[in-house]
């Protein structure tokens, strides 16, 4: 049994807002940078650990130096980063004030981790008879994207699709919506042409692609979701799916209302067409 | 037949930052001022033209002087002008650079109403056979809330109850995320002491009240939603349900997940409720 050696990432101590590591980290804030460096951030010790446990790479730690001074956090945070640093990543102790520099937000967290990207190709999507995909044609705003990663993970999904121009799952403000579901769910990014392809192979083994439109004309209650693998597409938040999307769908679903609402919340409608298709699927809970 | 004489509103122009009715629009970003004025900001011509459809007071009209220039624009915006003064309310002409100072967004709207506050009491709660009502304990997000009125009126929900300390409806976040379902729902702000008086009346009258919990031990799809008013009770971000809420359910249920997050995001937790609890109700779309 043979494996590459690994050198253990370096512990420094950095209290400067102009220290240069600081800096190009804080510059992530940003997507060019962000795919330059092809990292993003992940904000809490909850998250960094989840990142850890599903195998992505932890490039470096920041913590704040309080942290070791506090009985009840010490351990944890030393063991967090003995694992990074034995995985060669980094582990930068700072300061809350440098820590709420980068993250920009009132009350922020006392870890953060820069964590390499990872995005699956459509070669990786699996079709067997229960899995559930969801696909999202240009979403567009980062809590909503982040928030439909977090209820593809709740709900079982096997993971998202993003179709053509869609916006940075890795944005500080996606990743904070997904609760850590981010590092539990598979992310492929393809093409529109790559999603018309895929659905054609996808439908010779059986599968079944329903889109879900404003100018749909089936109800969503409609369909029977229980039996092969699915792809549930969902359109973006202004247009909703374009014609060429439309066209590769077995069914275009809309989701029945009856108030003044033109529309339901890009992210609230994928999860009642979610649960809708995964409702058989989902475990019974006790008994009335 | 009488009715008190209105004094139709006065149009200005003003293009200086510092105009003293400007600035007071701009503290309206905080809610003490709001709560002083009993006003808040509606962006957008649609939001504003709802606002006078559904009899709310425009206190001032704000808009762009180069909608009046726009061929488009002008019929639309010297009609929503002529609508805004007949009631009493003022009109300002102005610039985007001043609109934009006033919503702090990249894309503003050319159009804003500041929006006299309107709440109800929980006097009047109607409780007739098919009434649906959301109540929220707590809620927390702006953006949460509004997402969460928007679904309640996509869904044909009854209205909206505010149960103890939330973040304010009438925040800009807030307000923007209903997309202009904020007046269309009733919305009624109540102490936990004064939701636990109206459940004993409530249930008096047939009425069943539905908590959402992650403690909850029952399935969200065992409840029999089919007849008499109902109330879903939707916890706190963070710590969900309170127990003297959880107390006073008829029954705590729970959403089934199988993934590897712990919760779903509030608002995709209540549409998933809330279609549930709706779904014989709202009209079949089409035939598969």
């Amino acid at each position: 049994m043979s494996s590459s050696v690994i050198r253990p990432g370096r512990i420094e101590e950095i209290s400067s807002p102009s220290n240069p590591r600081i800096k190009s980290i804080k510059a992530l804030s940003m997507k060019k940078n962000r795919d330059r460096e092809g990292v993003f951030l992940a904000e809490g010790q909850k998250l960094v650990t989840d990142a850890l446990e599903k195998g992505w790479t932890v490039r470096t730690l920041l913590h704040s130096r309080r942290l070791l001074e506090d009985d009840r956090q010490s351990d944890k945070i030393r063991s967090l980063a003995a694992t990074v640093r034995a995985r060669g990543g980094d582990v930068l102790i700072t300061n809350d004030k440098l820590l709420t520099s980068i993250t920009r937000r009132d009350n922020p967290q006392a870890v953060i981790g820069v964590v390499e990207q990872k995005l699956s190709d459509v070669s990786q999507v699996t079709q067997s008879e229960d899995d559930c995909w969801l696909a999202l044609d240009r979403v567009r705003d980062p809590g909503n994207l982040g928030t439909i990663i977090r209820t593809a993970d709740a709900l079982g999904a096997r993971g998202v699709m993003l179709v053509g121009e869609t916006t940075d799952p890795f944005a500080l403000e996606a990743v904070r919506a997904t609760m850590g579901s981010l590092f539990h769910v598979d992310l492929v990014r393809l093409t529109e042409a790559q999603f018309g392809d895929f659905t054609v192979e996808f439908r010779q083994q059986g599968g079944v692609v329903i889109g879900t439109h404003l100018r749909g004309a089936v109800d969503h209650r409609s369909i029977d979701y229980s039996s092969g693998p699915k792809v549930l597409l969902m359109g973006n938040e202004q247009q909703g799916l374009t014609d060429e999307l439309a066209a590769v769908c077995d069914h275009v679903v809309l989701i029945s209302m009856n108030g003044a609402a033109d529309s339901l919340n890009l992210a609230v409608a994928t999860g009642i067409m979610l649960f809708e298709a995964r409702r058989h699927k989902l475990p019974a809970i006790g008994a009335v």
